[in-house]
């Protein structure tokens, strides 16, 4: 068998997406398929902002698999990771590299080992779907190296036993993880309702808040909501099935009014959840409120929604602008309640996409202190300033799906060791 | 006739008690009469420390109905308190005072006007409940003076159309807010469902918590929760009336496991519908989520609930203990994390009932600076206090109803002029 040959290392790097639902997920009604409650709707967000990276590699040599998330060796022995290679493996093909002389047959792939790398390029505790983008890069990457023929909706169904969320990483643009029928979960999968092409004036700016306090993991969170809440029952069976209908029909028309009212709703029905929970789950904090309350008074005042927010298993807001005009007016807003803190630099504060400094006519501290309250603040003469409340903010927009990295200066591993380079 | 005679001032003075809900009222059916859409159950407070109390007098000599609250001219103009005073007028009866030498027939009390004086012994601006107390001691205390001889589950039909909880005030104990059936409103009355006496060992302590935040009235909050919360009318139809009856039960047997679980689960789901409103509404801050943690945290550590807390519409909390040992360990752990801020008095700090410090061993600034980590802090090296973040505490207990004071002294308002003292 040629995988006896040599010491050989094959490799594939890959990119993946992390993705912030609009029609949230809480609650699983099987906990080891990681099967939902009720469906959910998200967003792709641009992998040249928020994305994993992982490279994947087999090699004769290795003796057991090994990750390193982050540059650091972590344990493969959870369930998660071990559905995640077993479903991956069962699925491989034929693999030849003519150039390397490499003959891997489908029966091969149960003996051999893998190494994976993972690497986020953003804080991984900054509570930014860092597992979502990660699952969905294992699972494509380990496809591309195994040669895979299952598509990616049918990834997002292996994706999905890693961490349910991401499955909706498999695809850019607009996205919808089904409920599925049978059994055994293979068609609870992920479902590309439009490309990331199909409304692409959308502009999404994220507060990272400050937080000291340490969260429930969304994995136990969403237990003991299913388990003792009695409002997230009738939220999963009776408004989210309606909400999804209403949702694509607002994506397939990009109507943003109702859009912006349909993610701001859900967003704070989760949270509403997350409160009727016993203990209860507090995942917004202070920080969190007065930036609702900013676009709320905003919205109200313009007559129509300029922005829509929606906040994940954590405090950060996820803002979505109708374009850029109104993202620049939203920054202005932002910078003007949570200015970064005195001392810091305006470049490492506002990440991502920093052109939308210049459009918002921000492009130094000194135009941020010269900021004026927006027009709708009711007394203007009280207003307070919350420098140091938000961590930084990150300007994005709705992006691709996985894609393959071809040059080997990407990948992670060494194409001679296979261990972290 | 009599009242033409002399320029005679005739008084009656009266206390009445706050009211804590234990299970929500949060939404009408009707907005002009204040019919609530579920019922609610409530513990009255211990007058001595959260009371209004409130002087009605009445004269041929007032040219038109006034009111002070707290010692400043406030309008009577609203329609509640128009409401109050008609449906009192409407039921007045025959006075006789053979000292003063004055005689009222039934049918001069529609010429006669009416004057005013109320006061709360706590803040009026700390939300705690003073609406409740000053409706229910004015109805009270109009219903002496014009010898009306409703009882107090009738005149808690009238408090209610002040304010809705003002009913739950017309006795102590523990009480019901009784839906109605009939469309005129008279039968959502307030019945008592035990005595302050029949579980006396339970001790209270309320922490008024800071807050730079303008909150939303609770009278807007509910009209625009009833408009746009999916969870609220699921939760008044199927949730709110088992929850009435177990609580029932626990109040009936005492039993503290169960009143404690339906009593914080129950806030939790109020402050819920309100975060499902849009906008949202958030009344409790961060504050008030780390005193649910705190007692959240405790009572698991415990095996057995060993406090409840209730939030109503802003950030304070009411913790109920179930008797003074437990209370004193309680206040061992609140007076740990939100100590009071360097310089102030211990004796400001805990208002109410000062003999729960000596039984914490707390009676000078320097045993708070030596109080240690709660038994059930998980990494005791990195906590962190929180001095300036309650205002104060207030310990107390449940009190009786409203009651007459006879004691002239006790008046607000001159016996001679009519005016406030």
């Amino acid at each position: 068998m040629a995988v006896e040959k040599g010491q050989w290392v094959l490799m594939a790097t890959a990119r993946s997406p992390t993705n912030i639902a609009v029609i949230k997920y809480w609650g699983k009604r099987d906990e080891a398929l990681i099967l939902p409650i009720n469906e959910s709707i998200s967003i792709t967000l641009d992998p040249d902002h928020l994305s994993a990276t992982t490279t994947v590699a087999v090699s004769p040599s290795f003796d057991r698999d090994r990750m390193w998330l982050n540059g650091k060796e972590i344990s493969l022995d959870g369930g998660r990771f071990q559905s995640c290679l077993r479903e991956i493996r069962r699925r491989a093909g034929d693999v030849e590299d003519e150039r390397k002389g490499i003959q891997i047959s489908k029966g091969d792939w149960e003996r051999l080992h893998v190494h994976i790398a993972s690497y986020n390029n953003f804080p991984t505790a900054a509570g930014l779907a860092s597992s979502a983008a990660g699952f969905a890069c294992l699972a494509f990457s380990l496809a591309k190296l195994m040669n895979v023929k299952e598509d990616c909706g049918e990834l997002s169904a292996i994706a999905r036993q890693g961490s349910g969320s991401a499955c909706r990483s498999l695809f850019g643009g607009f996205v919808k993880w089904t409920m599925g029928n049978v059994a055994d979960g293979s068609d609870s999968i992920a479902v590309q309702l439009a490309s990331e092409t199909h409304w692409d004036d959308l502009v999404v700016i994220i507060a990272v808040v400050s937080s000291r306090q340490k969260e429930t993991s969304s994995t136990s969170g969403m237990r003991e909501s299913v388990e003792t809440s009695s409002l997230l029952h009738h939220r999963a069976k009776e408004i989210v099935p309606k909400r999804i209908l209403q949702m694509e029909e607002a994506i397939g028309g990009c109507d943003f009014a109702t859009f912006a009212k349909l993610t701001c709703a859900d967003s704070n029905q989760f949270h509403a959840v997350c409160l009727d929970t016993c203990p209860p789950i507090f995942y917004m904090n202070d920080t969190s409120h007065r930036i609702i309350n900013l676009v709320e008074r905003w919205n109200r005042f313009e007559g129509t929604p300029q922005v829509a927010y929606t906040f994940d298993a954590g405090p950060n807001a996820v803002l979505i602008a109708q374009n850029r005009k109104t993202a620049s007016l939203l920054l202005q807003r932002l910078l003007f309640y949570f200015p970064p803190p005195p001392g810091s630099e305006l470049t490492s504060y506002l990440l991502g996409d920093k052109s939308i400094l210049h459009e918002s006519g921000l492009q130094s501290m000194k135009d941020i202190e010269a900021l004026q309250p927006p027009l709708e603040t009711k007394d203007k003469t009280s207003v307070q300033r919350y420098a140091g409340d938000v961590s930084y903010f990150i300007c994005t927009k709705i992006g691709r799906g996985p894609t393959l990295l071809t040059d080997e200066g990407q990948a992670l591993l060494s194409s001679e060791t296979g261990l972290p380079k």
